[in-house]
């Protein structure tokens, strides 16, 4: 093993840019690549094998530097839209009048939270804001170890849960190189395409249980179970949306939390409900979110049971600077607005159902396709060498990732072997977006014989 | 000790609202209070004895919800100027346009971290983008360790580097029961006004080489040592401003980096350089940015050595959703413009020795004053009981604030015994700003008798 680790393999991702490739790139954007390199170092990723510049966008188009449309049917955080104008016109107004902070009371962000708190059911009655899904996820937990005594954290084996020291110690979809914290235990996803359970939430919690009574040999102890509940990065496993009660039977007789991480799967995107957890008729303590929240401004929070909070809150204090100020809160009351009054959350169920059941035909027609699942406006295709076996095609992911790229729509690929197609457009979506994503998808599938 | 920890005191803020308190206050705020309450929990924390709602914002005045102006002299997140309309234009124009993220390629995020790179010495080669400045301390120290195998930092004794598990872990000043790593140690800030070394800088390294040693007896090694160039928290200590010379010889022959935490004295505030470092004629590993990077926009980030990030950055990758995104680079690149073109830096050194002058001046006539330091724009007045004993005067200070607040002239206390006035103005504050202030500041002396 020391042999390997003396000198690691660059770290993996999902359908990035592999610099290596730049000689097949054209002038202009080799000569882009090389300026990122140079200004913002390695650690940064693009997009695809042959990534690309965007200039503007609206609704669910994207323009890039040539004046190309794409069909947008990947970018989750501007979730209502392109440069909503109703968003926009909230963050411009604030910003005029006001950008300040939450040591100076404002009515703002009390009209929001009360807003939002409504979405919730009753046991959840505060909010706190940050800025970034990473952030809330770092809070939820320093807050769950606070009240429960214990450090141990329970994840699904290829979680993401953010970027901070402690959340990317609980994040392994980060790669190999990315350090795991000795608190953090893993548990298989519940992959409905493999596993065999007849009670998929008791093998779950079996699984659970095992890592329970490993920290607890070791005097760690569990602080939380934290999961997204499409298990995004995992998959997207969508199809047993009752699993997480056992689960979280075991989480807490063992005096743990589960922390309910919705910076993915929140806001309405499952077309079902507001929330993802909430298709699994649990409530959990903490609910951790980000992403779409501000439809691109920079807003995320945690919403959390009072006692829960109760020590930390009291004993300590959280400040953070640009978390809740006037116009993050702006930004956020119009984009739940939006979702409201445009009623994204049945759209999402309308085109989603459209947009599954021309992904089921499509698999129908082609063996490759091993399984499609998901809900409301988040899919995934998993796509496999042989169904029998359902050995994971990675590389034709990959090759039908680039090719809708090249054909102008814009998806990504998840799962441990990147052999998920991830399809999560706007909540706009339309129909006829739907119907000329299913063509695309189509002649991408016919395009690329990997 | 043990039963003193039973039932931890509410954790302390400077400056802070004390909800036991409420019957003081008018119907409007309180209800405000009891609302915030309900609907944010308990960590949230509000400034000043009777906390101030405000409705509207423009250059260095904020007024309140029943139109009192205020003079800002304390706000550093809006650092050109609240509302500045440069800055809101470019946010605007941005915004209709095109709001996403890094991993597709823009010109926008390469011309504003060129632009950012020229501020600092050639070494410091990359630029990487956060959306708070304790996202940049976590990833700076995240690094910092990653690159030098070692796990310690140290820190001064009262300082703040940010909220989340890795950053509060190394802010002593988050108070008693906001727990600090095993892997940190603290040493005392450079007090020029209590310690009577002949060579500060010699005095603050034997310091840390105490530290040091003590983590390598632990095997810890040193990773980082960590400091603001102003030492903010622990009072503003800037009357020796080439202290750090002589500290990071020794930090670098144990094998760890030094990360200038710019979060509060960086882009101009000294008066003298872009960053507060820049003072002490050394040159940084990391040097971590933030609050007034984007004028109130969430923009944060680090600046990096190219051998710092190598292994990091090759081994892993970094991805901040919102960090770098479009607008928070329109924002940003916006707001370095105004300090460039309205040549702040040098507002901030005029205006700054107006203020000092003025603020010397009440000294030599109130022996309540024992010391008055800063640079630029960025000033501490610390209060004593007597200047023989030095005895710091913690309510007092108190007093002046909140009595500052009631003559509409925003300020607020630092240091560990929150007895050192902390002025931080807009860097547009001009001399008759000044004038206004220390008017106001002579009439708060006169009548807080505390």
């Amino acid at each position: 093993m020391t042999t390997n680790l003396q000198r690691p393999k660059r770290g993996k991702m999902v359908n990035g840019f592999d610099p290596a490739q730049a000689d097949a790139l054209d002038a202009r954007t080799r000569e882009m690549v090389d300026r990122r390199a140079r200004l913002l170092g390695p650690a940064y990723r693009l997009f695809y094998a042959n990534p690309v510049e965007f200039a503007h966008a609206e609704g669910v188009m994207m323009y890039d530097s040539d004046g190309n449309e794409y069909l947008d049917a990947y970018n989750n955080v501007v979730s209502v839209g392109h440069c909503h104008p109703h968003v926009n016109a909230a963050v411009k107004a604030q910003m005029d009048k006001l950008c300040t902070h939450t040591r100076y009371m404002q009515d703002g962000i009390l009209d929001y939270a009360e807003m939002l708190l409504d979405t919730f059911e009753k046991d959840i009655a505060h909010v706190m804001f940050t800025c970034t899904g990473s952030e809330a996820n770092d809070l939820a937990l320093r807050m769950a170890k606070y009240h429960t005594g214990n450090e141990g954290i329970i994840v699904t084996s290829e979680a993401y849960h953010g970027n901070s020291e402690l959340t990317s110690g609980f994040s392994p979809s980060m790669g190999e190189n990315s350090r795991l914290g000795t608190w953090v235990r893993r548990v298989p996803a519940p992959d409905t395409y493999r596993v065999a359970a007849e009670n998929m939430g008791e093998w779950l919690a079996a699984h659970v249980a095992e890592q329970i009574h490993d920290l607890q040999r070791r005097g760690q102890g569990l602080a939380a179970f934290v999961a997204d509940s499409l298990f995004s990065s995992d998959g997207i496993f969508a199809n047993d949306p009752e699993l997480l009660t056992p689960v979280l039977k075991v989480v807490r007789d063992a005096g743990g939390i589960f922390v309910a991480d919705e910076v993915q799967c929140g806001f309405a995107r499952t077309g079902s409900d507001m929330w993802g957890y909430q298709r699994h008729r649990v409530v959990p303590e903490i609910v951790t979110m980000g992403k779409p929240m501000g439809n691109g401004y920079p807003v995320a929070g945690i919403a959390v049971q009072s006692h829960i909070c109760e020590a930390f809150g009291h004993d300590m204090r959280y400040f953070n600077t640009f978390g809740g100020n006037t116009v993050a809160m702006a930004a956020a009351r119009a984009t739940l607005e939006v979702i409201q009054n445009e009623n994204l959350m049945e759209n999402a169920r309308k085109t989603g159902a459209v947009l599954m059941e021309g992904l089921r035909d499509l698999a129908k027609a082609d063996a490759r396709i091993g399984d499609v699942r998901g809900t409301g406006l988040y899919m995934g295709v998993e796509m496999v060498k042989d169904r029998a076996t359902r050995d994971p095609d990675s590389a034709l992911a990959l090759a039908l990732v680039n090719e809708m790229r090249a054909r102008r729509v814009l998806i990504s690929a998840t799962a441990a072997n990147a052999n998920v197609l991830k399809i999560r457009p706007q909540l706009c979506f339309s129909t006829d977006h739907a119907d000329r994503f299913l063509t695309e998808l189509k002649g991408a599938l016919a395009s690329v014989t990997t």
